[in-house]
């Protein structure tokens, strides 16, 4: 071992190596501890939600949605019942699908890339809060409905169960990082946490966040503060 | 102050306190010495490049492309020429615009979002890095082309000049990250780092990572190794 005198930088360096190690240390006994929990990271693509008032309107009295695909979380599923989707500038979606069950609103929830594609301005929301959001037409076999707002940006979000929330140490409303490790690698920050009891772990992005990072090829996700 | 003895949770915790305030210190130095250079962050709506031999089949026999906007970096620029990008599925996309001046080669640069509507299958290239890409068919006014290959998601990357070069401690070659302050905020990881004696530093994104971060509303760039 060299006994000359360590200058300030030196003793610097060591001491910040050693504090990585230990860091280091504390994280693998702390992954120990609890196994990390299943995550499972979707893209949902451009969709809406009705009411069942509009879902009349648009497929006739007494309609009820047929499920055509259930999703990750229990109970819910993607339809059979597509509608058109109009904009200002006459440009139009086909095939947009609803997610059902009925809810308590309607909704429709695109990327950018389809907003801009109609000419509509949208805002970054969380699901049901419509401020500042334009309207659409949506047009189904017995009707055409016209939604004074909500369309919006679904903003990207994570829902869990309370064993996932106590894993991260995050409770309902708080934010989390999602790192994507593919070929076009990218941190997402600020995913909203949702905590639900029959909530399953899983992140919801667009296409436009999965296509920028590549998420149907990517090899490893991290989930973290 | 306390006389009470510190233990080894608390000697850490101070050691720690006082070695980022004092890398915050280095940090703000260095800032000083060099001011950072003007960060700009285009998006690159899907485009493509095109030999003067294609140019011709597409517009006529001596067709030169005519400039309609130039692009930040100098001596680019989009032209009025556009093409149909025809797909495997034989859909389509109208518009498309070609980019000059003419090069060795042509290339369809499209977002993942593009290749997924047409039914292609690209993969993420660096310009005139054909491996594994699919091609397509072109039609202009004068006839139509079948590009063999050349249809890729171009990596993200940034031009930049020796000097921006020198003040980031990269060479061509290299990667660098870049945070995205937004409503939708993002680190974009791995951008290929581009020299050249005459660019200007500029990062280029594709629709699908500029629409993930909310580039247009972005309140703060960064770049970082």
């Amino acid at each position: 071992m060299s006994t000359a005198t360590l200058d300030r930088a030196s003793i610097e360096r060591l001491v910040r190596s050693a504090l990585r190690e230990q860091l280091s240390d504390f994280r693998q006994n702390g992954a120990q501890k609890a196994a990390p929990p299943k995550l499972v990271v979707n893209v949902s693509a451009r969709h809406c939600h009705v009411t069942q008032e509009d879902l009349e309107r648009l497929f006739g009295k007494g309609h009820k949605l047929t499920p055509y695909k259930a999703l990750y979380q229990d109970g819910f599923f993607a339809a059979e019942e597509t509608v058109t989707l109009i904009g200002p500038r006459h440009r139009m979606i086909t095939g947009l699908r609803i997610l059902g069950p009925c809810r308590d609103y309607s909704q429709v929830e695109l990327a950018f890339t389809d907003a801009i594609m109609l000419g509509l301005d949208i805002p970054v929301r969380k699901s049901g809060d419509h401020r500042d959001s334009p309207g659409a037409y949506l047009l189904g076999p017995a009707g055409m409905i016209r939604l004074e707002r909500g369309v919006i940006r679904h903003e990207r979000h994570v829902h869990m169960g309370p064993t996932d929330a106590a894993y991260y140490g995050v409770k309902d409303g708080d934010r989390l990082n999602l790192r994507v490790q593919s070929d076009c690698p990218a941190v997402l920050e600020s995913l909203l946490v949702r905590v639900a009891p029959s909530s399953k772990l899983e992140v919801h992005l667009d296409t436009d966040e999965g296509n920028a990072c590549h998420v149907n090829r990517a090899t490893h996700f991290e989930l973290f503060k």
